[in-house]
């Protein structure tokens, strides 16, 4: 369904003047689209509940958007909101998203500066919808990053963007993964598992991560999680992947949740995580300053991209299972989990 | 209710630091937001129905957007358009619906460069929400129009926002008004008035008008209709205005229909109409300008900023009913009209 649809928007939206002009187009469906040196981002949240624990739409609304400006090297400056929201929702929760949405931006740094609100009648729209849009510009840190790639290898791009990983290049997740689904849906189930969604804005800690230097690209696995991201990778930078399943840092109250769920954690979305690519070189210097943080303490390098053929993403079970394919996310297996 | 809302977005979104350094802020509540001389714009469209004569809502969500950089000033560089959609629709709808969007971005000369989708579970929604949003640059053509405005008077602001109309100000309104809440209305209940909507994004007509110079705001006059526009620049710009309703272009069927509909057609949402503040040595010029084309041929000046007790707008009937105190727009008559 949702390629069926990307499709189509390609079909029709792809290739106009604009998207000419663009550094990183519609057809790159990367995190967020370059042009003009000015990134742009637009994301809708419809995520069930509102209130989870953990978090909320409005946090979730900040965050993302926030997320995917960094993720292609850009710096947030500001943010447009736009709400619909459905007649009689209660004042006092749109209050409380509202509270969530400032603090997340005072996190972030940035401001939302413009939006729009659209109320519609009573059963026209489960209770409420945010879609943020944002915009980022080009820092030096992004300059610094690109040119301590260049001193170990060629790299082509001047953002940091799905098809720029090579064969060498290490895998690093920056900590724990599916918390936030496992929080939506068990939220959801009326399920306590003691889990909660790791929903954060993140560009300083891109920014930080951008200052060591020798990043190829870094995303956040929401939607689809971790499966999602390898991939994307995969699939746009032409590269087999292969990761250590034990190397993936993950809460054991989400593996329990995760059974009873039945969902796997590998394809649900996280909302406070980055996967960062860098080059073998940098590697350790990236994992050391990653850990140093609050978010990335549980850093590890997961694997790396390499030669494989047919350009696989492989799990490394270890012991007698070894290595075998990962399965490719057709959806997340949680329903509107952001 | 929507002034509630506004309150409250304000109260815990305003002020952040992006706002303060944004040239035109979140509190300005202006067309769109400028902020590092980008400017940005973001609208939800939930237009029932998703079809209606003269338009839909695809070509409705890239008019709204590029119509709101232009009104600034702005000339719209790119677009991203957030799509949620109930399980369920029909995809040859959204085809219809893209296409029309293509459409739309070619008139105007802009591109979606990145887009979201999200689709709910059936109930969850009706039908079918977009999300535009955008961004424009600062063109010369503003320098060369503000520069024209400071031959005549004192002007402040570097952009086209709603607080820059002094007395004197000549008031022109670019054609009929009443089109498209009439359409939407009527095609809602089942009539037929032979009334299409004027959905059109009219970027090229802004940038028409400040080749000739002069203009000091141009604002669409969509939700709340032509009464919403001029009580928006009477009460930032601290100055009464006067229009002549005799001088307000109308259909005869939007007169009829409105009669019918009971709603009002000062009142309405029109897509594909400017108001148009210019300084008084230029409006006949930009009353020539605006005439020579298709959007603008039936355009008339209806009115001025003057000096008025309490800064009141003022509906100037003629005759014996002489001026009467414009109503103020509370909300749009035609719910979801936009």
């Amino acid at each position: 369904m949702q390629s069926l649809i990307e499709e189509q928007i390609l079909k029709y939206l792809g290739g106009g003047s604009s998207n000419v002009e663009a550094e990183v187009s519609l057809e790159a469906l990367d995190d967020a689209a370059v042009i003009h040196n000015i990134v742009l981002k637009s994301d809708s949240h419809t995520v069930k509940p509102l209130f989870f624990p953990g978090g909320d739409i409005g946090r979730l609304s900040i965050a993302g958007t926030v997320n995917d400006i960094a993720n292609v090297g850009g710096e947030p400056i500001a943010l447009a909101s736009g709400f619909v929201i459905e007649e009689g929702f209660e004042m006092y929760k749109f209050e409380t998203i509202l509270k969530s949405m400032q603090e997340a931006c005072k996190e972030a740094g940035v401001s939302v500066i413009t939006g729009d609100t659209k109320v519609v009648e009573t059963g026209a729209l489960d209770e409420f919808i945010i879609n943020t849009s944002g915009i980022g510009k080009r820092g030096d840190a992004l300059d610094r990053n690109i040119a301590e790639v260049k001193k170990y290898r060629e790299f082509k791009s001047n953002w940091l963007v799905d098809s720029n990983i090579k064969e060498g290049d290490k895998i690093i997740l920056s900590g724990t993964i599916g918390d936030h689904g496992t929080a939506i849906l068990s939220s959801r189930r009326g399920y306590d598992f003691s889990v909660k969604s790791d929903v954060a804005p993140l560009n300083k800690l891109h920014h930080k991560l951008l200052e060591v230097g020798g990043i190829v690209k870094i995303k956040d696995p929401t939607r689809g999680g971790l499966s999602n991201v390898l991939y994307e990778w995969s699939k746009k930078s032409k590269v087999g992947i292969v990761v250590k399943q034990e190397k993936i840092p993950i809460h054991a109250n989400v593996v329990e949740a995760c059974e009873i769920l039945g969902i796997n954690p590998l394809h649900t979305g996280n909302e406070g995580k980055l996967v960062i690519a860098v080059i073998p070189q940098k590697a350790e210097e990236v994992l050391t300053a990653l850990r140093e943080t609050k978010e990335g303490k549980d850093a590890e390098i997961i694997g790396e991209a390499a030669k494989i053929f047919g350009n696989h993403v492989l799990l490394d079970k270890g012991g007698v299972e070894g290595r075998v394919v990962l399965q490719a996310p057709s959806t997340d297996p949680v329903t509107r989990v952001c």
